[in-house]
């Protein structure tokens, strides 16, 4: 037995050490019809890519245990992402000087793995998991620092690289097109490193939304400009692309948006008109396959999977996660949390590894450090003016809305504060780290350079997520911004629902049909009491919503239907207006809340609410959710259409 | 805008139909360092592997709605693995005759993708949901069949075969070692495909066992045998290399073995020693982690993945799950559940699609024929002769004890029922599908007949999967072999654990301490009672093991402790043996019980426990769980070692 053994792990270490390079000395002659790239053995490949997976395992392992042990020891210096690009850069290091390269094939960066298993997850859990009120609350801010912004900040970028480069410090000729290509590649700020660091801080819910939707949003936008870049190239540039890359955008993201959105409600139909809620585990995989076929038949039709999934998440959320049975409600929100976050932990071990196992790369050190600079003032004036743009735009309306409230016989104008506060530009502007999104596009650079940029663009990727991930703990410090915000998602978080009894829905149903009144009455009172009570002031919106939630969001999940729409502040659909703006005294505590209030989310809700979300509100209470919801939380309205009862 | 979509959609519908022979009309002739094989933008390589995904995708949805239209109707004619492979077919035939050849080659069956993507979840799912006290009761038949019925096979197939080519009809000329491998290849009977059938039809739960217990550990024959063939392709054969072999895969499964369980254990202590449990999220992703980590090391080492994963399954299950947070049991299921279904149905929806894009295929229609014969041939050369070795022994046994029972003053020898009956025969017989494994191996044929080997292997696994898999619902009911068996483990079954109110663990403690003395009092009355009743006979093991589960199964699956274990029926840890053979009652009852029987589980248990089971259940109960457990079910052994406290 021990002579097998030895000779077992001969044969092991002989052929896990093997150099493909090295011909085996088994006199294998009799091959001639193989296809020469097919040399190797497959079973043996199958030993190597065993190892490189083993390996990338053990390395997510290592992640993950980082994690855990700083969550554990409240060690905030160092953050786990970090972590996992060094751990990426040593076993990267390793591989590459040790001998044999099929490791280091199989671990190398790879595009397809990149979009098509580790982007997906991320995505939708995001959708998922978005808290909507603040999302849509936020929406006009979001959109403005994606689409112009990262117009802006590709722009500055390309340029300056252009003329950089025109220079020849470097021996690196661009194209104008490539220059931009490359810009658009370095202006994708990376939602997967922004979701985890804020998500580690729990950041101020306004700031964490807007940063983290720009990043979800503006990764779709790089993607349409490197692409309308690349169709560019070779080509004269001339003027009118650059307006037919606007319209392509604008079309790239309006079809994917309403393919996801469609793709959410099939499912919901789907879930509502048929009996599959009794075969769960079916139900579970059917949910996740039609959000994922939402992503591919997006990016297969050249539009954005990204943009795509994200609203099929958000949908699948608002309308089908009702019509589940309770075990795939639990399943989906565990499953693709998981998918997330080994995908997270995964893409930064991903990219550290890159830098060593990626051979062509062509390191310039000069450009490397210009391309840095670069970023930083290109995403500065992308930022700051924007900012400012928001701030006016802010107090234009306040204006008409102040004159308004003078004209019902209101108090009179107030001083105002800023929609975006100087110390949320300063981190909107830190947290534009650059990601695996940025480097994966920069792999379809083509062109003489192509692999000096895609050395630079990976450096300067994880320079980023190292010095600005690094510090961004500090600089919340610096800032002064909230942290360790309680999410209000947290109350429905899994352990309360599995631990808590489920009540039968008919009876949440009619909880629910009283509800409203209650939370407008409840809500505008809260406006009045806890704005005069707060000192920080700078997060009194958080607080009032959290106030209103708190009276109905403590016993189930089932209660997101008031606490995660858009809805949940203007219940319209008891058919009172929440806060009637020719009451005096209502709107006299609203003004006064905001006078008070450095931050603006009640006025923003308020204003944006008022001018687009009541319309939507009304839509979705009245039209959407009986079409689409098996069992409507407000009985009065069910529609009793005979095969929406096959309920386990 | 129209005219922005317009141009649009012809983008996409250029692109989507570009055949990749045909070459772009854009001058793109300023790219002379890239990669020939790269000459495709990745952008666009990226497109068509999103149309591959959503293809696959989309039959994945089809099938598992095909799934739950059949489990709804009741239709049980035509099985859903079945229509997934004809669907495989169907769309494979339509990218086959479709233009382009970048989705044909995305949809390839890819060897890789089998065993690193697909299989890992079926085998970790498989271990985690198995009935371990089933299993273990019939281990000795499971190795029977899967170690020398899998070398029987091989041989007799790999020597016919052998014989075949050498006629010469086909044109077709092997080496001896090539027919073995494809010998090799033929005898790995498929896990998935049986547990999919079985499952469906909840088929008595002994025969379910005894199939899938083979089918799951003949592969790891399988693929060891091959490779040893491989490995003397092109070398004279010795004899000695026979027994070499069979060395060789002794170490190998006992080493995957001790990998596997050495992973679990590992598992449980550090579930253990450390606060994770704190961080759900984090120990659901540590958890799935190790037990891939497991099957990569395994495969890696040159051992077997599919032995290492599969103990790695059981040990999480028996130990580490009782260390885990709640959140992190229900997910673990969960995520095992759904990753494993989609792979079943996935590997299907692949045999069916590379029977058209694989294009290098040769079918030569006589070796096809004869192939398919002669694995009938093989499988019944098997099965039929260890049946009967396994009756004989089973008989020689019964007689020893049946002569200690008459030295006892017992009652005396009575008539003797088959330990494997001839319908339970000619099952295993039936349900020797061939699977994916298979064209897996065969994939890594070597020599001038690759092509036709391959073709045939393939078209053999599909007509198998087709025709026995499609009659198997049928030869159930002809044999009369008892379907719609309730299974054991549904009494833990997820919706129940998630409604149930969740009792704290100390309690469920004092509970466990009264319930081992319990249990066996009422074991050994049912035996004697329900053997009486029993008409049929051929389920009394299963209904008594029912009974007995029933009175402490019906609260929560922490008492999986009593059921799942092997330690169930010998609760030796309460101090008095389970059942007396000294006592003339008690065994009066066991014989009567026998007599009646025409399956023989009860006695099978009781034999193979009385020799084999007891040390290993004093030894876990009295060792391994007090070290690897957090908390104990017997309180008075509780080891207050000070760092177990870590509880959410």
């Amino acid at each position: 037995m021990s002579s097998v053994i030895l000779y077992a792990s001969k044969q092991i270490f002989k052929r896990a050490l093997k150099n493909d390079d090295e011909l085996d000395t088994d006199p294998d002659v009799s091959t001639p019809d193989e296809d020469p790239l097919e040399d190797t053995n497959p079973v043996e490949n199958e030993i190597f890519s065993s190892w490189a997976l083993f390996i990338l395992l053990f390395l997510l392992c290592s992640a993950l245990w980082s994690s855990y042990f700083l969550q554990q020891r409240r060690i905030k210096a160092i953050h786990e992402t970090v972590l996992s690009i060094f751990y990426g850069m040593i076993v990267g290091l390793i591989i590459r000087i040790s001998p044999g390269h099929y490791i280091q094939d199989a671990v190398k960066f790879n595009l397809g793995y990149f979009f098509n298993i580790l982007l997906p997850p991320i995505i939708l859990n995001s959708g998922y998991e978005l808290h909507q009120a603040n999302f849509f609350r936020n929406l006009g801010s979001i959109l403005t620092f994606a689409i112009p912004g990262t117009f802006i900040s590709a722009l500055v970028l390309g340029i300056i690289l252009y003329i950089w480069t025109a220079l020849g410090l470097d021996g690196v000729s661009l194209e104008f097109v490539d220059a931009l290509a490359v810009g658009a590649t370095l202006s994708a700020t990376d939602p997967v490193t922004i979701l985890s660091i804020f998500n580690a801080y729990k950041v101020d819910p306004k700031l964490y939304t807007i940063i983290f939707g720009e990043s979800l949003l503006n990764d779709a936008i790089s993607i349409v400009m490197f692409e309308t870049c690349q169709k560019f190239h070779g080509h004269p540039v001339k003027f009118s692309s650059f307006f037919e890359g606007i319209g392509l955008f604008l079309m790239t993201f309006t079809i994917s948006t309403i393919i996801g959105i469609l793709i959410g409600i099939l499912v919901a139909l789907i879930l509502k008109h048929s009996h599959i809620r009794r075969y769960p585990q079916i139900e579970t995989c059917l949910v996740l396959l039609f959000a994922y076929e939402s992503y591919f038949f997006s990016n297969g039709a050249h539009m954005s999977g990204i943009v795509s999934l994200l609203f099929c998440g958000i949908t699948l959320k608002h309308y089908a996660y009702f019509n589940m049975s309770r075990r795939t409600q639990i399943a989906t929100k565990y499953i693709f949390q998981l998918l997330a976050q080994l995908s997270e932990n995964f893409i930064f071990i991903y990219l550290g590894l890159s830098l060593f196992t990626e051979v062509e790369l062509v390191f310039k050190p000069l450009l490397i450090i210009v391309t840095f600079i670069l970023i930083c003032v290109a995403r500065w004036s992308a930022v700051f003016p924007l900012s400012r743009f928001l701030n006016f735009l802010y107090k234009a309306r306040f204006e008409k809305f102040n004159n308004r409230l003078a004209s019902n016989g209101g108090i009179s104008s107030q001083s105002l504060p800023d929609e975006i506060g100087h110390s949320y530009q300063m981190m909107i502007f830190w947290a534009g780290l650059r990601g695996a999104v940025g480097v994966a596009l920069a792999m379809g650079i083509q062109g003489d350079a192509k692999w000096t940029l895609l050395a630079t663009v990976l450096v300067v990727v994880v320079l980023t997520v190292i010095l600005f991930g690094g510090t961004t703990a500090s600089m919340l410090e610096i800032l002064g911004i909230k942290i360790g915000c309680v999410d209000e998602n947290d109350n429905s978080d899994d352990e309360f629902d599995i631990e808590a009894p489920q009540l039968p829905l008919n009876v949440m149903g009619n909880r629910k049909l009283q509800q409203p009144a209650n939370n407008v009455r409840y809500q505008s009172g809260v406006y009045n009491d806890d704005s005069i009570r707060s000192r920080t002031g700078s997060n009194v919106s958080l607080s009032s919503i959290k106030a209103s939630n708190d009276s109905s969001a403590s016993v189930n999940d089932v209660d997101e239907f008031n606490t995660d729409g858009v809805d949940d502040l203007f219940p319209n659909s008891s058919g009172n207006p929440p806060i009637d703006t020719s009451n005096p005294e209502t709107a006299h505590a609203a003004a006064v809340a905001l006078a008070n209030n450095s931050s603006s989310g009640v006025l923003g809700a308020f204003l944006s609410a008022e001018e687009h979300a009541k319309w939507f509100t009304r839509f979705d209470e009245q039209v959407l959710k009986p079409v689409l919801l098996d069992k409507l939380p407000n009985q009065h309205k069910r529609n009793d259409n005979g095969n929406s009862d096959g309920d386990v």
